[in-house]
């Protein structure tokens, strides 16, 4: 909810596309797990980008070169230091554009890559009817792979990146930030995690790629009750909050959103799909089948995109994104799907960015963890911060420094266990909170999220 | 074991220092959770090279300018692409500099930084002398937290990597892939992962920043049994293999390494300490209080380092490093700790990278995973290659490429369970390698590693 009562104003998930720019040919975001759509095929717009980079750092050290006689050679430090830096960066940036034109020798055996047949229909696999029997027999026949796990429902989270670097060096740092956040959550409440870097059907790029990942989870871990997806810009930043799965027992997906947007606006943003949670089942493989077949990059995607955009209110023009896809099918197929569809908006599974991270001290200050809304927002994401890309919707330095205050106030509630706290929430550095002690094992007792664990009510 | 069946030539953990060069002034290496040592000032060293980089910037865009009318507006993009590339580069840095230089204002109470003075004795805390049954207390009070789980001792591994961006960009993308590759073993093996990016003691930063942490793990962890401390750019490689935990019943440290180069040769690399397990036990806490002394940076590291490159043979001379500093206290003083130190070779706790990547391909014709050891190695790790920092002891392209080698390596065998393995070890591109079907339980019962997890017996 926004600050003035009125849902805030959401782009869709960052793996998703953001407002087409002139430059929207990169803008088609960091998919998670995914590659990156765009107007211009991938590989010529990366050729172009490594040319532009090479010629830059090469011209850049002729430069020196020249301007050493004119600025002095001390403010440029030692030659040797320089030759040395210039030499591995440039070394790097070989190796780096030769790792991502993939010119491994053994593919010979691959396929020549185009675009899918429109008048195909796109399949994620061969179709199962009978998962739900299938899967209760197999629980049965093993009873040390359970499903719930200390009475509670085994959760499995899904995220990821694309197999390459980042094009801007940042996100890397970012993406690894963003796993160590998943980790600190995941291992406080016993979920497992899959950080998927492979691209499992090459039709499905982007941010379509967690569809077939999704599948594929489910049918190899018939142990798991729900699958998580979440987006790589999305940090948890209430790390006592857990999932009231008990809301949801009727239910088999769960996804943050506003009825109102969804039902009355048809807005392409009431629903997000950088967060949600689908229930391993039939209807759930169904539901799977019914979505994807607006993905398929090429023709196909290109020309959903512009039945979402007619359909959708607000939505800019671009290719197919799985978000819209998502809405456009719960609304054309309202009676089919609605029933089993939880639209959560009681607490941030998803969290928009924007009015949240400029509050983080004044939420230290009134309130507590294990709110999860917008008092202690459980899921803070970076919607269209992009550090992945090159192209953002919003200004760089605004994104880095929310994200950097995120991680910092997600990390203050992991770090309290082990007696430490950072100095700033933009400060790598951290402060003593308590002073040792010979006798720690009462803040075990006292701060250790696991033993403190309540099943957190919603507000209303 | 090298190729010849003599110890292959280890330098210590990627954490440590290398071989000391003209340059070794960031040669202190990434440290696991650490800052870097060296012998300029860290901040004077970082700021040198943003200097020289945000000038190669600057020549580079002005010299694009003038060389457009030279080579011709097509060969360098559009304009308008180039300069939002530029802009985004450059705002990078200035917030990436701004970031490193952790200029939060609310750093007021800081105290200021010198070093320890050298006449003091440094402590990790107040001493502890009855954890065993302080811990036994609590494991009796909190069933609900048993140290051993479905039969196995529960296991906490213990990685991290310095909270700022890597020097080189690769860097953070490696230090991704590797946590990925940990998350993957890790959730195979019922195993939990703590990702360090905090230093909790200023003096111990560098590769010493583990010991305060496996300290604090330990104590704010009663219920795990082992502590296992595993470098940044150390890889799982042997998805099946389990460490043989009953090997270990009465000892409290294990360890990589070998015997005669220990006790024979006192060699500076008889052990390695990039891959260990401690014991949560009040052993390990006297271990580590008797450890720590020669790490404070400044005076007492350098010193320490002094004496240590006396007693050790072929140790370059440069600060005091973990490893050198534990080989140099179990022998000095071996009565007291040596009976409950593990020396473990029989498998690849540790393996060093360089003569075990150019197998993989060999492996998999005449292997399988679930040998440990030279002809499957349970681990690979890149000593040397320092991806995070600027100057390494391997030339970057052999490292690059290998340690992408080992991540695919091992991700095939992650993979195997859903269908799909990597083109060539090089290519980060996927492949099916059986058809997908509508029975695909039978397939986990097949290749679900939990499932066929057995207690392998080492060679021998």
């Amino acid at each position: 909810m926004g600050q003035d009562g009125s849902p805030a104003h959401k782009r869709p998930s960052g793996s998703g596309g953001g407002l087409p720019t002139t430059t929207v040919a990169n803008g088609g975001g960091r998919g998670g797990g995914g590659g990156r759509g765009g107007l211009l095929p991938r590989g010529r717009q990366m050729q172009k980008t490594f040319n532009n980079i090479k010629i830059t750092i090469l011209c850049g050290f002729v430069t020196i070169l020249v301007l050493r006689g004119t600025i002095g050679v001390g403010n440029l430090g030692s030659a040797s230091a320089d030759a040395v830096n210039q030499n591995i960066i440039e070394e790097t940036n070989r190796i780096l554009a030769e790792i991502r034109s993939d010119s491994d020798p053994t593919d010979l055996d691959e396929p020549q890559e185009g675009d899918m047949n429109p008048n195909a229909t796109y399949v994620l696999g061969p179709k199962i009817t009978d998962w739900d029997s299938q899967r209760k027999v197999w629980l049965n026949q093993n009873p040390e792979f359970p499903s719930t796990v200390n009475g509670r429902a085994r959760i499995l989270l899904l995220t990821g990146s694309p197999p390459k670097p980042c094009d801007n060096p940042i996100g890397d740092h970012y993406l690894l930030k963003s796993v160590k956040n998943k980790i600190d959550y995941c291992r406080l409440h016993g979920i497992e995690i899959v950080y998927n870097m492979a691209h499992l059907d090459k039709e499905l790029a982007g941010y379509w790629a967690k569809l077939p990942m999704i599948r594929r989870l489910m049918l190899s871990h018939p142990e798991v009750e729900w699958i998580w997806w979440m987006d790589s810009d999305a940090l948890f930043t209430d790390i006592l909050f857990q999932i009231p799965l008990a809301r949801y027992e009727k239910h088999n997906l769960v996804i943050h959103g506003y009825p109102d947007l969804l039902f009355d606006q048809k807005s392409w943003i009431a629903l997000n799909t950088g967060s949600f949670l689908l229930r391993n089942c039939q209807w759930s493989l169904d539901l799977l089948d019914a979505w994807a077949p607006m993905g398929p990059k090429g023709p196909i995607r290109d020309e959903a995109g512009k039945v979402l955009t007619a359909y959708l209110k607000g939505r800019p023009a671009f290719e197919a994104d799985d978000q819209s896809a998502l809405i456009y099918l719960l609304l054309s197929q309202k009676d089919t799907w609605m029933e089993k569809v939880f639209v959560e908006n009681q607490y941030y599974l998803h969290g928009f960015w924007e009015g949240l991270v400029d509050r983080y001290e004044e939420m230290v200050e009134k309130y507590h963890p294990g709110l999860g809304d917008e008092r202690w927002p459980f899921v803070t994401h970076f919607v269209g911060c992009k550090p992945c890309g090159s192209y953002a919707d919003y200004a760089v330095e605004r994104c880095l420094k929310s994200m950097e205050r995120a991680f910092n106030f997600a990390d203050n509630q992991v770090l309290k266990l082990y007696g430490f706290g950072h100095r700033g929430l933009l400060s790598p550095k951290i402060k003593r909170i308590r002073n040792e002690t010979v006798t720690p094992l009462e803040f075990v007792d006292k701060f250790d999220i696991r033993r403190t664990q309540v099943e957190t009510k919603p507000q209303n």
